[in-house]
């Protein structure tokens, strides 16, 4: 899908939506429409893209010789450092916009400076503009997000041959970022690595101090960004031997895992898919460890529509890409999870992951 | 200087504001003041902190394990993956709070959803509360950014006898990223390494097919954060002897460097700091050529107050911390910049970078 195509299918959900006017800054959107994306930083990057008409890129100055210039998309508006570009901003809107969206990621102040300029304007996020298109990938973008599953796939299966005794979770965190690099990520997004009872905690900061030991569990949940697209993977390791309990505990999440992606047809509600690995895990007695939801949407941002989460009745479409990823918590003790991304096609549900789901023994 | 001392000045900054309460999520603010960073993610994470009485930090439950408790601080309040947190956020304040400061890097989604709970009240930016108070730097805090600066020196004189040629930009971009984290940092926030003509765009990209050549210059900028604190550096390199007219124009920046370190006493305008690197560069007849601000303030956040550019009369105080940063760029020929880190003090400006400001002749 070109730039163009994508423009013109935002611009008739601005139409639907009755939003005269799209401000886009940081995050995902503006590079999916036009290929730029903004510096985080305390100038303003911002596109205005009007429902119909020109649109304008404003950038800071020093930041014009990094934007490829796309005369067929946008002109390029530059600002000086002691302008206003909040006023800028605000001057390139037509005075009769009423309805102006802004993007997800925009920061507060720049939120409360236009809102301030443009006083005869609601706002709205561009979310409601934007993620719908986004939702659905294309071919090319499915084939993107199937080579960055593919790099941390071959990562997560050079990693079952590693030494984890002995070494902190922040040096095995270390390792797995430098493999993504090394295997085509432009950048790590995360990396997850949580040993024994740190294992509990879905979020764990990989510790400096915390050395895994002989007969630990654990936890890796990597993933970056590769060509402009995420991927994410949780697979999960032991030094030596696992429990009984453990081996038992992990096949009711292989279980829980396989039956949130066999639910994930195209027509059944996000929220199905969240339930179905749900099920599983409360008939085996655990269903109260399982804290979050099973997935989320993923495609140029690591997060993003579809939320496989209870209460959202939207329906697969072919095209959403999510992770399913079940976890099972026992605070205080350990944890695990199993993740893959799966496609919904018209096929039926495909994995793009295809690193062995069984637990990995390791030194 | 303690958290609870930190949230006490807060306070007294709301207080002469007029505002009701103080609204932070992801971003430096946050673990300025409590010790805890929120994820950069789609799950809300937002300290809600009144004027007087409690504090409350809201969590989403499988980030809750995260969290350092600190009961003298904040009381810890979990969100399930099905409940609202902004509804949640919202009823935590008083129904008769008015205005409402909220965190600068706070994503535009919450801060829409927020106004449309809150109804009642004027939102506006956490800078203006948070800001004054951060901006100020206490002798730990120096410390730590002193500690920071002097992991990247380290980095920068390793580089003097590394060889450049024939490398893409972007190898040599993760040779820095790797020696900042070999170096005691926690994370990479940038390392720009831009060749040749490449050095003329102040915020290059690092390419990965642009080799660097025999004869080029290359611009390195780069900066992480150590123990919370930023650092931020930027050296010249030349492969083999650079000609006389870049060694010409590279005095030129070296004197104006100097010139706006030495301008940087307290009590000066931040803008003359700026007009004091600028002269030199305009006498030398380039002032076209220096594209930007001569400097941002440094602290937990890359760039923040104090910003040193034409029209900022604040005058510098104690514990005012900056980079000083001139640049000239030839559009399509070549660029060079020179940068420290210094602080404001009594006795005048202290640089807290010492690598070598020498262009360094590098294979």
């Amino acid at each position: 899908m070109t730039f163009a195509v994508r423009i013109a299918r935002v611009r008739a959900r601005m139409a639907e939506l009755d939003v005269d006017a799209l401000l886009l800054s940081v995050g995902p959107d503006l590079p999916y429409l036009i290929g730029y994306e903004a510096m985080p930083l305390e100038r303003l990057t911002m596109l205005v893209l009007a429902r119909t008409g020109d649109a304008r890129l404003v950038v800071p100055r020093l930041e014009a010789p990094r934007v490829e210039r796309r005369p067929e998309l946008f002109e390029l508006v530059e600002w000086e450092e002691t302008d206003d570009p909040i006023a800028l901003v605000a001057g390139l809107l037509s005075p009769s916009a009423r309805r102006v969206a802004i993007g997800d990621h925009t920061w507060a102040r720049f939120v409360l400076g236009l809102q301030r300029a443009l006083p005869s304007c609601a706002f709205v996020a561009a979310s409601d503009v934007v993620g719908p298109v986004r939702m659905v990938k294309e071919a090319d973008e499915i084939a993107a997000l199937a080579r960055a599953a593919h790099a941390v796939d071959a990562v997560a299966r050079e990693m079952r041959s590693v030494t984890f005794a002995g070494r902190t979770e922040l040096d095995v965190h270390r390792e797995l970022v430098e493999r993504m690099l090394a295997a085509g990520h432009e950048r790590a997004n995360f990396a997850i690595v949580a040993a024994g009872a740190n294992a509990a905690s879905p979020h764990h900061d990989p510790s400096a101090t915390r050395a895994i030991g002989d007969r630990d569990i654990v936890l890796c949940d990597f993933g970056g960004q590769m060509h402009g697209y995420c991927s994410d993977i949780t697979r999960m390791f032991h030094v030596g031997e696992p429990t009984a309990e453990i081996a038992d505990v992990y096949s009711v999440l292989v279980e829980a895992q396989e039956a949130g992606v066999r639910a994930a047809t195209v027509g059944t509600p996000c929220q199905d898919v969240d339930a179905a690995s749900r099920r599983v895990i409360a008939q085996a007695g655990f269903g109260e460890y399982f804290v979050h939801r099973v997935g989320h949407g993923i495609g140029a941002e690591a997060h993003e529509d579809p939320y496989l989460v209870a209460g959202n009745t939207r329906p697969l479409e072919p095209g959403h890409v999510f992770s399913v990823e079940p976890g099972i918590y026992f605070p205080g003790r350990f944890g695990m999870r199993l993740e893959d991304i799966v496609v919904a096609t018209a096929d039926g549900p495909l994995r793009l992951n295809d690193a062995s789901r069984a637990i990995a023994i390791v030194a």
